[in-house]
């Protein structure tokens, strides 16, 4: 049987339930990792968030998410700092070892102005990552994103983000069903890998056809991504860490969130 | 008043109507040019549509369009050849100067074996393309449509096929809806230009939020992208063709088409 060690699974994934219920089956099933997002931390804190996930046995792998950087004046670009600071504050207070940026992207604003903006955002905020001893992993999204949720779209463009910032908190987590399309996602997983830059690895389906831009992710080997090869490559660049199941799915989270955990471990097995 | 001189419009945009209509309307708004889609061509032949729309005074951009070479076996993959030489017939019967490709892939193949088909079909129909005098021009397409219409995703990425098959005959139709959010657009159309790889400039906007991911494509000016410094970069690198407006709505396709072919060219005026 596959060890489940290396396999944390995202709270997002099971949006139904609270952070308890996610820690406590996730420990039931052997599962080594959790991926907290902030909406499922905040009825908790992160100081009990971190002691139930001690007390399960559970590591976790991060802190959901980050980011948003772009806005239309000074003071929304404050204000995405200051709420990032809090995000490093918690994931520091939750012992997650990053906190994952979805960079942001506004309509209105010219992309360049946006991945200005992300720039400037990640640089005020690389002093208290580095205090915290928590990384920010830059991940890049699917350019369907690029108008409204991040306008850094490729392994390239995150890759050459964390050359330009050169801070070893800055890095990248690479969510398969947002670069698998990429003709360059083999050179850049290598690249990325031998400079160190791969913090975090996530792991879905794209399902074809998809029905929601957003909400309609797939369980892995239910779509067309290979996952499993992706994986072999990115350990091959030097990435020793979890495997992170994040499935966004209004499908999956109106159906029994046990039979979903059980379907997902089952994939996840059969990615060896 | 912008001349409308090297204004083309895609009878997809005008979907409705049949190519008599489009082509009356079209020429009766004083535009230059039309793009002319297979299923528009059909109920008139070749040869016929040739005659009205140069009965009318309008150049004809090119015949849409021909790819789809990735396929499931052998047998499937000399159809789409098949047919591709049947569409580059037509084409030189209609006096379109190209066949826009939109090269296809099938869900349940690695998108290498994918990207290898195209480049196979594409080198097997290039020597009926350059008997015809017609080019093929590949159309990178978004990200979006990797699993089930192309592989080919990126200008880079048409560019290096292109370099690779190294034809006259075998360049590129550059769609802003495609390439408009990849941080390299601006190198690749320079690097397109100077190689005098452009045959084919689209243009239509993407609509915040997109409600269906083929047939929710806005008029230039009514979403996100930057329609007009796209072109200028395009015309800088030595572009001097038509800029197509290529629209796929099912909003637009409901209403009266004269009021839309209204509102286009007045939205055509805007980018100057």
């Amino acid at each position: 049987m596959t060890d489940l060690a290396k396999l944390a699974i995202h709270t997002m994934t099971t949006k139904p339930w609270s952070l308890a219920k996610s820690v406590d089956a996730f420990a039931r099933a052997g599962v080594g990792g959790i991926t907290v997002w902030r909406q499922h931390l905040l009825p908790y804190g992160a100081a009990e968030g971190a002691r139930m996930i001690k007390a399960a046995g559970l590591t976790c792998t991060a802190l959901c998410r980050g980011g948003f950087f772009p806005a239309r004046d000074a003071t929304g670009r404050q204000a995405a700092i200051a709420d990032n600071r809090r995000a490093i504050a918690d994931a520091h207070a939750l012992g997650a070892p990053m906190l994952v940026l979805v960079c942001g992207a506004v309509p209105e604003l010219p992309l360049m102005e946006s991945r200005s903006m992300i720039e400037d955002g990640i640089r005020a905020i690389e002093p208290e990552a580095r205090a915290a001893g928590v990384a920010l992993a830059i991940e890049p999204l699917h350019p369907q994103y690029a108008a409204d949720r991040s306008a850094i779209t490729t392994l390239g463009e995150a890759r050459r983000l964390c050359e330009r910032i050169a801070s070893p908190w800055v890095r990248i987590a690479l969510d398969v069903y947002h670069v698998w399309w990429d003709p360059e996602v083999g050179d850049e997983i290598a690249r990325c890998g031998s400079a160190g830059l791969t913090a975090g690895f996530h792991i879905c389906d794209w399902r074809v056809p998809t029905r929601d831009p957003l909400n309609d992710r797939a369980i892995m080997g239910e779509g067309v991504i290979e996952v499993a090869a992706l994986r072999r490559q990115v350990r091959a660049a030097g990435f020793a860490g979890f495997d992170e199941v994040e499935i966004f799915s209004d499908e999956l989270w109106a159906q029994d969130q046990d039979a979903v955990l059980a379907r997902i471990i089952a994939a996840y097995r059969s990615l060896d």
